[in-house]
């Protein structure tokens, strides 16, 4: 029993309660209640303070969290535009369950696009689907429709005339007495006239056009940075142009690479990057091999940037002219391919900006110049920049000026040397700079570096990555890195560009491969990674001994001596090549990254995964078995994930191997392969279905 | 050879660049080059904009990304505040390796802190590590002591003046001559005084106290709410008040559950949780086993809240005064119970608000009030309140105030109705505007629903949060569970509280269940989550019947009828729940969910898990290893991590069974178990190394 007092003291608070003025409370009442929550919306850099990256023609999956309290209905909302566009473009999202929406995003223009999600409250919708569950259930709803009718003359004041006048008579309709009779279908042909037309599709398009009008919730805005396709796809070679004589012991030429440029076409390249081409100091060259000391006819080391003859926007005497380099850059581009310069911002000892700027490096207290150094170690023909110098700014517009020229040559795509070495802030403003010029320009990070070193590069604007690819041999090694690659936010922001070998590095894994070892890495960074690149003709022609046990450089490296290669070697693997990249070309699949599958093997040395890309009447699905085991045949069952590759299990399948030709088929998820690394180490194959099931697909 | 149109090109270009002013770049140079990268701070929750959760006695553990281009070592140290301080507080992170770093914060009193990150390159420790190697490599260091002296000097400027001398010397010193004497170490008694100054504690002291002050970079702002221990830290039981009497059938009182506190405090809980207090509408009152028409003598659900007798600040007569609330409440705080009550913010036909503030509700245009509802389902004993009506201030500002009206009874924490079915805005203002007053209050949400509305309602800022765990019954269900609540970001704002049952959840498995069953629910509740309860004595005497087959409602359910029970039944666990509480109680381990770890058990019937926590001599280890086969016994081997619990593999541990007092010596990882249902489903192991081995320790 309540005693009286409890009631009195109830009363007496709860009269207090509605005399007291609103005013009394501390934390403001919200603006408005406005309903929907947007979360995790996707993709989204560093809680969208940096742009994420896509590329031309791609269609950018766009992600959120959108939900309400309660059962509500959810409407969801992609708003776009690009820098250049005046208005918004919109395009609804669908639901993906979960509280999860989607929609892609379209990429046609270079430049900086924005977006938001916007979100609001289906009222119509959710009185729509709770009308329907009533009137199944045979309730009375009467009521209800006059709940409707206002739903609906609410909304037909933002309406056009004719909208309106058509809305107000719907409303008018659902008031009368007539529309409440109930059946127990909301379709049949019993159904009333009030509900064929409460539940036809002009009604719920009217209404949910209107109601966009009315609140909504909007994200955050995002940035996109939209490359040029070949930002996303792209096939690099890479030679050293004093190498290209056919010639025994002559200095290459740009008119010599120009002529090998039928070779490097042949084998399906499209970016021909060349190790800097500037003038190369004498002041402490490197001999062959990496010697401290050379010989007066050591070419020394085309990164010791700069001598008498000028730095970085000058070319080598020996390679030829500048008219030289514009024709090799107009001859490639006529292929198709594009000639990538290396932006190796230091210089040597002799570069006239020594003299004429020693404040853009870094004095020591006795007048001297500091040498490039990794305590204890020196390397006495480079002097690294000082990007912190108090004349920072002068040293900073003067490289911006170095890409500029090269950009007026005709160069749109640069490797640039040991990027973290040098302050984040100036590779966030020299890219700045150049986009806001020329958006084009596609820049390859060679930092061979931490984790998040290399994550930050790609964050703050490098277009693609050098990755820790070379090194990863192992199933278990390639299967995570690549997970990490191409299923967190890394696949957002960081484009790897896969490399076997570089002038720098020489794997062990090379080191003591044999043919397969080669073939199976070139098909692994080819096919894991919509970029890649060969250093050669050191890598076709299968170069394996290193300058000594242990080291990773290359014996007789181009670095410090010139070489002559015999391309024309029948054990060269340039038919090889040519095929996987004529595949790469061939095949959309492996031009993106983002639909990468990774299939289970009861083999440790088999690695097999597959991308996928959706096309016009059936998906591309290119399916990727490796043996890594470059000595024995290795065998086993492969256990496709069919549900992932969209493949119905209950049919069989071709499985079309795209080297050999060679056509099986296959039943269900587990399949058997064998690979013999004495023939192909590899399968590459295309998925086929036949055509009777396409024909079943709706 | 370079044509002269090549060089006279590039001078041309050299000069005209050399002449234009900086001003031509279009995007600005920063403004100053601050090198250091903070990112990925945690705990972070939305980017920052809600608090992450702590609770007093709590070491926070923040980690953050932060490093710098090239080989600069960095500074890491954290800086917080509680509201109430003037002044921050730093302490320094450390380096866990790969550009990661840690501190932990002290959390020691109830409120808001904020904290920050703030890096800078350590210059002098750079300076001091290359001089390290380039004097082990025998290298002349003279000007390296120039450059050191020229940092001292520079630091020595922001020195007091006693400090300020002594650098004075040192720098002095490292210019002379005499020091530059370059032996091949730095520390033996052959190093020049010159270096055994530079390598000196109290110089790296004083150059890093005095670096502090120069260049840094700080993270953004985050933010930490830090709540009371219970927060944390839990232990619940429920019961229906009005079940409470000790003989057949008569409503039971407050001075009835005050009589039941030995029982509740004898089992070891410490929040006691009500099912709402207030008056039980007549309108619509559901009959036994939520029957839509009642009896007479039917008392009807306590959540259809509100009658002539009053409402949400009023008490059901028939369980006493509000004097007999307040002394129940102060009878359980001695025991170091909280009296936990219900905010079910809905009201019956027959509540008072309904004629005083139809507006509070959702009116039907013929003037009607519409009932709950799930359309077809109808629950018509309940009006829900209109949270966005026209008159929503003054609503909420009312449910306030019945916030306030309990907290001033002495109530200090709340088990929230149903909150996802109210605005977020709502919970949000409504909990900021009582933590405003009083920081110490806590609230458990009632949310069973989709995943992202529970996990928005836990950062909006509810205390405690119901979960899935009543449904994960296979040891891959509750092990996929558990790592999502304990390893994702989840765990920084989302406190699971582990229920086994509830009055609207009698699951299948219970149905089905043994006394193994409840035994084993009650002990995974119990020892995966900091916090959990049980719905007593349904639980503890073993209650198994439902409603109906496929229901989860409990036959007889207490919501809607008065129950009577006997807690001398031999068969009640009371006994056995006693033991696992005061194992929680003694086992600091238990009282957190950082430290859980899961340990593979060839046997999908055997889930193992421990947790652990740091102590002053030893960490606190507890092994907990769960036969869910409620059955069959279940043996296997069970292959603890025995490197995340920081026990050395190579000598033999105690396992210290804390349910049966015996003790297992095991060795390495791998070590059998079998559990019979029979008997105890469980294990709860202590880890107990033997006493040498933890002299071993350093």
């Amino acid at each position: 029993m309540a005693t009286p007092r409890s009631r009195v003291r109830d009363d007496e608070s709860s009269s207090q309660r509605r005399t007291r003025p609103v005013a009394t409370v501390a934390v403001p009442f919200p603006a408005v209640v406005a309903r929907p929550i947007i979360a995790h919306v996707r993709p989204q850099i560093d809680c969208g303070r940096r742009p994420a990256k896509a590329s031309l023609g791609d269609l950018l999956n766009v992600e959120a969290d959108a939900f309400v309290e309660g059962h509500d209905l959810v409407c969801c909302e992609l708003r776009f535009r690009h820098d250049d566009d005046v208005k918004w473009t919109s395009m609804p999202m669908r639901e993906l369950g979960n509280d999860r929406w989607r929609a892609m995003m379209p990429i046609d223009r270079l430049g900086r696009y924005r977006f938001i999600v916007r979100a609001s409250v289906d009222r119509f919708g959710t009185w729509r689907r709770d009308l329907r569950a009533r009137i199944n259930a045979g309730q009375d709803v009467a009521e209800e429709f006059l709940v409707g009718a206002q739903l609906i003359q609410d909304a037909s004041r933002h309406a056009k005339a004719n909208e309106r006048r058509r809305l107000a008579e719907i409303a008018e309709m659902l008031r009368s007495s007539d529309a409440v009779a109930s059946p127990r279908e909301t379709t049949g042909d019993d159904a009333s006239d009030a509900q064929h037309v409460v539940f036809s599709e002009w009604l719920g398009d009217a209404m949910s056009s209107l109601s966009g009008s009315s609140h909504h919730v909007s994200s955050e805005t995002y940035f996109v940075w939209a490359d040029p396709t070949k930002a996303r796809f792209s096939t690099w070679y890479e030679l050293f142009p004093r190498s290209a004589a056919p010639s025994p012991r002559r200095h290459g030429t740009f008119a010599d690479v120009e002529a090998r440029l039928d070779y490097v076409e042949s084998m399906g390249f499209d970016v021909l990057y060349l190790p800097p081409i500037h003038p190369i100091g004498r002041s402490g060259r490197k001999g062959r091999d990496g010697a401290v000391t050379s010989g007066p006819d050591d070419p020394g080391s085309p990164w010791a940037i700069g001598s008498r003859d000028g730095g970085h926007t000058s070319i080598h005497p020996e390679l030829g002219s500048l008219e030289d380099f514009r024709s090799l850059v107009r001859a490639a581009g006529a292929r198709g391919i594009d000639v990538a310069l290396d932006l190796a911002f230091q210089a040597s000892p002799d570069h006239p900006w020594v003299s004429e700027h020693p404040g853009w490096f870094h004095q020591l207290p006795g007048g001297s110049i500091r040498y490039a150094e990794n305590p204890p170690k020196r390397y006495e023909d480079i002097y690294p920049l000082n990007f912190e110098g108090l004349e920072w700014r002068a040293l900073w517009h003067e490289l911006l000026e170095v890409v500029r020229f090269w950009i007026a040559q005709g160069v749109t795509v640069f490797r640039v040397d040991n990027p973290h070495t040098k302050p984040f802030e100036f590779w966030e403003w020299l890219l700045a700079s150049v986009r806001a010029e020329r958006p084009e320009i596609i820049f390859l990070a060679e930092a061979f570096t931490r984790p998040r070193v290399m994550e930050h590069l790609a964050k703050i604007g490098f277009t693609q990555s050098y990755t820790y690819f070379s090194w990863r041999s192992s199933k278990w090694e390639i299967e995570t890195y690549v997970r990490e690659l191409t299923q967190t936010d890394m696949a957002d922001y960081f484009r790897p560009n896969f490399w076997p070998n570089t002038p720098d590095i020489l794997t062990s894994e090379l080191q003591h491969g044999v043919r397969a070892t080669f073939m199976a890495r070139l098909v692994l960074a080819a096919t894991l990674s919509a970029s890649y690149g060969i250093y050669g003709p050191t890598f076709e022609l299968q170069e394996t001994a290193p300058r000594a046990e242990g080291s990773e450089e290359y014996l007789h490296s181009e670095k410090y001596e010139i070489r002559t290669w015999d391309v024309k070697d029948p054990s060269n693997l340039s038919g090889f090549i040519s095929m996987v990249n004529a595949i790469r070309r061939e095949h959309a699949a492996l031009q993106f990254n983002d639909r990468l599958v990774l299939h289970p093997v009861d083999n440790d040395h088999l690695v097999a995964f597959s991308k996928t890309r959706a096309g016009v009447d059936h998906d591309d699905i290119v399916v990727v078995i490796v043996n890594v085991d470059y000595v024995y045949p290795q065998s086993g069952w492969v256990a496709l994930d069919l549900q992932q590759l969209g493949i119905d299990p209950s049919l069989p399948y071709v499985m079309h191997d795209l080297l050999t030709d060679a056509h099986y088929v296959w039943n269900g998820s587990r399949n058997f392969v064998r690979l013999d690394p004495d023939g192909l180490p590899c399968h590459i194959f295309a998925l086929e279905q036949p055509v009777e099931q396409w024909k079943k697909k709706p």
